[in-house]
């Protein structure tokens, strides 16, 4: 008998996908968020869940842990060029949690909310042995401006919001006890990149766009298999954190980490080479950044480029009910 | 210290409710859905999680813990008297769960949605030492329906769809080892009360409403609090299901059953008395049924009568992290 962990996260999903019967979705499962036609808009719906058995570093504190689950789900929204309209946030939390623990979730979760202009509007709690945080957001985009995962092209330029490897930067710096709690920012309180997902959506350049929550490898392989299309990737053009560059000295970390390490919230997108400058010049006036890292290729293969020498990426992002490391 | 054993769920609700910042929410936490103003309707949104530990009886089978997280979350949207546009759904499971108890969940939820015209359109996949569920469900409804938890006055009449004891007889049933799984449905397999939702919102006839998950006791004390009224309500007109009539023989039992036990999702409405008839007809235009059990009143308590004899009713109903029974 097959189980959850010989099956993965992703076989699920797809299991998922097969046994629903579709309603009047516009956008159904396998995007960030799926997507009902409402007037002239979609209302965007994205859910997500934590747990502190696989998510949730023991490091974290309460206040971050709200902070996070809130964050994660509006990169979704981001990711589909989403105005956010609100949360709704359950907790599943142990009945000896204490009430100053409680707060702080709250505290955390209602701070990241705010701070992107949104607010948490309803909730569930329960008890559960263990914390396990259930977050639902949702918000709206005009239909002509949605971005899907599906709409990249051969030759089309993939390109990255920010910069890889703040979340393994925090990582390591927690792993080798270091006192910077700036570093830690990078992994515990990540940034949904609303304003750049809007200004993306606004400016009608990009084919198509995922957050890349689970990794860039990773994400490079789930727009492969929509797409059907390949992708060569130059690292030297990847832009690194300045914080991973700080803790990170060995050269294959250098390469494992802003690569295949889930957590950093950024947007890759796909967009034709004539809108390349359009696409940047629309992410810096909202004082953020657009790199391109490669391009779309006919051929069905993910190939990483360094120093000239070209090889197969292999696909080593995290996946649920796989094997895993945790701090 | 305090842990939130001691505070419980609802005092919990309130922390939240007080810590969170307020968004543009039209209707926020207190009620059954969060509502956000959509042009001239609401957007209604409400979640709701279900773990191993303290929601699902052993005996439920995967297809009805499917079945039932769609159908508690649908039973909030009825309640406001909205139509399902869709749902999202997380799953926190086990690694080793089968492929045939997975897909058997998805098959459970899938059938709930569909069968009340709706779709699930998105969710989650985790893992999780144990079971644990979270649906989030969306409807609308247009703002001059929508029917609130606020608005019974004194001299309403209080009034209840279906019957009480379902999820009793159920109970009782599968604790007595019953072979008829005819009763373990009412327990196992609720029914959202959607068409009976849409039915009180078209009549405008309702001054309050709110569904009864946590039991009937339980609901008219937190009617109670949010209208600052009280109840009189009389036993002997309670519907009583015919199942808990089949099954419970100690007359204690039939009046603690259907007054305290949750699992029954019907809907609790206020009306006025002029408003009762037109309200009985339009549930009965639609096969289902409505019945008055007291009234309202200005002093703010709660009692029960029966055989003429009045007293005030406790207030035991299902509380999380508080002590309770399961199966």
């Amino acid at each position: 008998v097959k189980t959850l962990e010989d099956l993965g996260e992703r076989k699920a999903i797809e299991i998922i996908s097969r046994l629903l019967t579709e309603g009047n979705v516009a956008i159904g499962i396998g995007d960030d968020c799926a997507a009902l036609e409402f007037n002239d808009s979609y209302l965007l719906v994205t859910t997500d869940m934590v747990s502190e058995k696989t998510h949730i570093p023991s490091v974290m504190t309460p206040w971050q842990i709200g902070w996070s689950i809130v964050a994660i789900n509006l990169s979704d929204i981001a990711a589909k060029g989403g105005k956010p309209l609100g949360l709704v946030l359950s907790l599943g939390l142990p009945k000896n949690t204490s009430e100053t623990f409680f707060n702080d979730i709250i505290k955390g979760a209602d701070a990241c909310a705010v701070q992107h202009s949104t607010s948490i509007i309803g909730g569930d709690t329960k008890e559960n042995p263990h914390i396990l945080l259930c977050g639902t957001a949702f918000g709206t985009v005009q239909k002509d401006k949605f971005m899907a995962r599906k709409g990249a092209k051969p030759e089309d330029i993939i390109a990255i919001t920010g910069s890889l490897g703040k979340a393994g930067a925090g990582y390591f710096a927690l792993k080798q006890q270091l006192k910077e709690t700036k570093l830690f920012k990078g992994l515990l309180e990540p940034t949904p990149r609303l304003v750049e997902g809007r200004a993306l959506a606004e400016s009608k350049a990009v084919t198509s766009c995922m957050d890349i929550s689970d990794g860039l490898s990773s994400s490079l392989y789930q727009l492969q298999q929509i797409n059907s299309v390949g992708f060569e990737i130059e690292f030297e053009q990847i832009p690194l954190s300045p914080m991973l560059l700080q803790v990170v000295k060995k050269e294959s970390d250098l390469l494992e980490w802003p690569v295949h390490f889930g957590g950093d919230y950024e947007l890759l997108v796909t967009l034709p080479q004539k809108n390349v400058d359009k696409a940047m010049k629309c992410i810096e006036q909202i004082g953020g950044s657009l790199t391109p890292i490669g391009k779309v290729t006919k051929e069905k293969k993910i190939f990483l480029s360094r120093d000239g020498a070209k090889q197969k990426l292999p696909n080593k992002g995290y996946e649920h009910f796989k094997p895993h490391h945790l701090l």
